[in-house]
């Protein structure tokens, strides 16, 4: 019996991986509109059915591929860090984080879209897990803002990181769909280390 | 048959005005993407054919809805900066065009989204006269960022206008998701403030 549930929990993995796996290429490719859970099943050669015993449903697939997203944005962030020698000012860290963060979102445009996509149609309670991994990046930054003003609230630090981060976040996200009032596409890293360099500037130096 | 040209240009004109009116009510009531030729046409009493008789197609009808939204903002900002003295700092008048800009968005927050969504789900090419429109919109900022750097590029000012118009834009624009990443809606308003106000000491102060 305990074989036969090791076999059945194995077996289940595997079949949550192959699923993460499919959807994450689909939206890759796609984009998270065209994801459903019929293509899903067909590219792992399973029931649409078998999904649901693996995911309460379809958000929660979704929730998976944006876990992998996010640990693949946060590896990217930490190798932007270990560029920066330590002698530098922590701002060189934002700019590094910023840029960080324009390239990810040009190399998985979709992935990267689906992270804000899914909050936006979902009325689902975000699980703490995956908050967690939210707050992860954020972490980053926190770190940095508290190097800049170590006097600060931590309230105050979180509101600047979150201020920082929908500001570039507006820059690459209207320049990445070419709106014309947007940023131009191929300035979008220039113009967000400008970004990120004024509004430290204008926050921790006056 | 003048007198019919006339009665025949006549309707026409009431029936595009009939038209933009109610899908205005309808993107402001459920959204760009609740919006349907069949809807409009049932909402004025006409055929689905006579929308194509007054729009080359759908993107033409909401665009001229946009277009009317636009109008809305333009006036907004007006307004906003009519509160602003002369012997204030351009920095106010900038805080000011912000604050308008969170304010309009709140109270209008479909009509305002679709002035990004129609931009990202059509291929067709912008008239002038539309891009005008926008561009009248940014003239109020370019006027004061010239004012702050007068010795400034023509180019190097629009940078700046769409870099600010981008970073806040990304503020609001997370914030009325309520993303948990975001800044909290109850805040934006006040956290455009401290953006605009760190941007342009950041841009112009140093």
């Amino acid at each position: 019996m305990v074989g036969e549930h090791k076999a059945t929990a194995e077996r289940r993995q595997a079949l949550r991986s192959a699923l993460i796996e499919a959807a994450d290429m689909r939206i890759a490719k796609d984009g998270l509109s065209a994801l459903t859970a019929r293509t899903v099943a067909s590219d792992v050669g399973c029931s649409v059915g078998a999904i649901y015993n693996v995911f309460e449903d379809l958000d929660g697939l979704i929730m998976a591929v944006n876990s992998k997203t996010l640990a693949r944005l946060d590896r990217e962030i930490a190798t932007s860090l270990s560029s920066v020698s330590e002698d530098q000012s922590p701002v060189e860290s934002l700019v590094a984080i910023g840029l960080a963060y324009c390239r990810f979102a040009a190399q998985h445009p979709r992935l990267w879209s689906a992270l804000f996509e899914q909050g936006q149609k979902t009325d689902r309670v975000i699980p703490d897990w995956h908050m967690d991994e939210h707050i992860r990046l954020f972490t980053h930054v926190l770190t940095i803002l508290k190097e800049l003003a170590p006097e600060q609230s931590d309230e105050q630090t979180w509101s600047q990181a979150r201020l920082m981060f929908s500001a570039v976040h507006g820059v690459v996200s209207l320049g990445m769909h070419e709106l014309f009032i947007a940023v131009p596409s191929d300035e979008i890293e220039m113009q967000v280390e400008v970004l990120v360099r004024a509004t430290a500037c204008g926050l921790f130096e006056n």
